[in-house]
């Protein structure tokens, strides 16, 4: 199998590495040597002197997706615009394809994904998912005869890496944040890590493929972890919880399905409230197989280079994946009528008579059950946290109880919601 | 697909079970519709009673295996005997055939695989491992890329359900068994189970998919969880860890590949000390991919179906596997080679002066060298516990201690020893 390789950075170097590395394994898995014969790079020059010159480099992906000699391309260049562009290309060529990119599939993958049906054309992308984690083949393969009720998923390491971080009283957002970027698991500019939109297109991939959601990225609910604080995560903490931030594709069999990713509340006791660090987990709730948890490294050179290369050893031994046809089978739940188990809502409220009265009283006006309360003691001057668990409600109602709490005199600053899962 | 069912027991029936409820969606995932056409049980009645008259049964898994209008055979009967004959009668037909049989593969697989291999037959097993854990296609495709260094699983719901009972206090072993067997986990008679024979069973299958060891079921080290009382789970809680059944193939640079199942102490903050109840879990460690792990339903009815229909669509689509060359790449490590990372070790000893010097004395004749020590103040005259932590060394060289410490006047009763895994 001669590949073309588009993209040297952290994964294609990570790929050149592992196709080297463990050659001969390859070869035997593959029924053939798997060997890269042409890679394009934007700096042909670093590319060289960090993989080899014994490769044919370019910087024109286009050489690559038309060569006669490229049996496969895989494409790690990353974007939307040229990586879209390579990928149709080599589609249109009739060459498999295997990719990484996420952002590209989740955000323009229709087109994509129909241009593979219609050319009869492998599209694979283990990779572009929780990394070295096979949760594409898990849904697509071997849990292949269920009916899917959820996928909860923690699918962003570096978010991870700063939740956890924080929780062990390492600092506040900002110093995780920097102790992430020092060590590499975070990128200089985070926005798309901490912002959740990573995650989210990760969610909506594989809502698509668990459950046939439409890929409509806009209709994703998406929420980062900015806003959480050490507090936050103290408070989750003496109430039995950890926080993370978790994507989450749910089927309601009445409205369609959820696809959320939000910084969530989950019970300290349940597994993958024991997913630390940049490690990535996947639960998936089913009819028959019940709770099945995937588990491991989400990012990093050599884990997504595994899956890159497990597709393309698929792709050699006749495994590859053709999309088929793309009509969407569920709707995606309109972000008002998501339901959460319960919600954990936090304010900093005048440490007077009244508060309580009020805050609870708006809850009991919009139908909201409340479940706990924690206050701690004041010293009658400076505000106190007041924070409660609200029983199961849809977003909607429960942001719009907010948003009357928040105009309360008493309350200052923000209220915060953030939801709980119990995987119940 | 048309399926011949041999067995009709629970994963059986889960078969027909899921096959009739997911029925569209099997279709569709398959490509064509997943139907079974002849079915044997060795009960027709009871079977036409439980799961319709509208199947043909039989008594006899002769017919199904040379029926002309089967195109797999899948094997649920279960045993070494008849299974076996099944099994090479539907090879031998050219039928490609799903099995659960872990006993049967890891016990006289050799056969099985061969002729498979030279009919150039589908012999798939995911079932027979871990339920519903796609454990096998993780190791066979997902790694396939990846050189694995060790794997360690919960291959037993039986027996981990006994242990995390005794662990939260719900009484000694046999009370945990009693109760195990009420709800449903534990087999009338769970000599196989308690025994660690049938986690045995699948550490042997699943070194040799993953490394290549020779399925030579005599030369794996089997310990059961019979010895384990609840003071071992509780002097282990007290020192930092909990004990599992654990499952263990790992590669020796030098010496082969040790394959063992014993009962075992984990640090508690390791995401394999919480797997709990009837779960069972595999760790993976691999040289790109690095740390995996598989969690899931472990046994039952559905999620064993789960297992077998994935197979099933896998053959549909051409995704089935013809097990390959047979030659074992590695050795297995004769036991009293096979290291751990420490060892627990524990001892009634009488409360008088000297019996501390006397044991270390003998630890440090034989060169081990002592990690802690935990004695709890007795009265001195009842006997008390001596509980040490060993560091890094052999089984054999342990072993061949704990038998002089035994000799010792001052020790009453069996000195217990159980190795400790810190997934380093």
């Amino acid at each position: 199998l001669r590949i073309g390789l588009v993209g040297a950075g952290n994964v294609g170097g990570g790929v050149i590495e592992l196709l080297r590395m463990n050659r001969d394994l390859i070869a035997s898995r593959a029924g053939a040597p798997i060997e890269i014969v042409a890679a394009a790079a934007r700096d042909v020059e670093r590319a060289k002197s960090r993989h080899g010159d014994d490769l044919r480099w370019t910087t024109d992906w286009r050489e690559i997706a038309a060569a006669e000699d490229v049996d496969v391309v895989v494409e790690l260049m990353g974007g939307t615009g040229e990586a879209r562009e390579c990928l149709l290309a080599a589609i249109g060529a009739g060459k498999p394809v295997v990719t990484a990119n996420k952002a590209l599939l989740a955000e323009r993958g229709d087109e994509i994904f129909a241009r593979a049906s219609e050319a009869g054309t492998c599209l694979m992308y283990e990779a572009a998912i929780a990394g070295a984690i096979p949760v594409v083949k898990a849904l697509s393969e071997s849990l292949a005869a269920n009916r899917i009720a959820s996928i909860v998923g923690i699918l962003n390491g570096t978010c991870n890496y700063i939740l956890t971080s924080m929780e062990k009283g390492e600092g506040s957002f900002e110093e995780c944040l920097a102790k992430a970027q020092r060590l590499g698991f975070a990128e200089a500019d985070p926005t798309l890590d901490v912002g959740g939109i990573d995650a989210a297109h990760k969610i909506c991939l594989l809502g698509r493929l668990a459950m046939g959601t439409p890929l409509d990225f806009g209709k994703v609910i998406v929420r980062g972890i900015r806003e959480i604080d050490s507090e936050d995560i103290s408070f989750a903490g003496e109430m039995g919880y950890r926080v993370r931030l978790l994507a989450i594709a749910k089927r309601d069999e009445n409205s369609g399905v959820e696809l959320m990713v939000y910084p969530t509340l989950l019970p300290q006791g349940h597994i993958m409230a024991k997913v630390d660090g940049s490690m990535n987990a996947v639960q998936i709730a089913s009819d028959a197989a019940g709770e099945t948890i995937c588990y491991g490294a989400g990012a990093g050179g050599l884990p997504t280079a595994s899956a890159v290369v497990s597709d393309l050893i698929d792709i050699a031994c006749g495994r590859g994946n053709v999309p088929g046809d793309a009509a969407p089978l569920c709707k995606i739940v309109p972000a008002p009528e998501v339901r959460a188990h319960s919600f954990y809502m936090r304010m900093s409220v005048a440490d007077e008579p009244g508060v309580l009265s009020r805050v609870s009283g708006i809850l009991a006006e919009e139908g909201i059950s409340i479940g706990s309360v924690v206050q701690r003691e004041g010293d009658g001057e400076e505000p106190v946290d007041l924070v409660m668990i609200l029983h199961r409600n849809r977003f909607g109602c429960v942001l719009s109880s907010v948003e009357r709490i928040g105009e309360l005199g008493q309350v200052a600053g923000k209220v915060k919601v953030f939801p709980v899962e119990t995987f119940a």
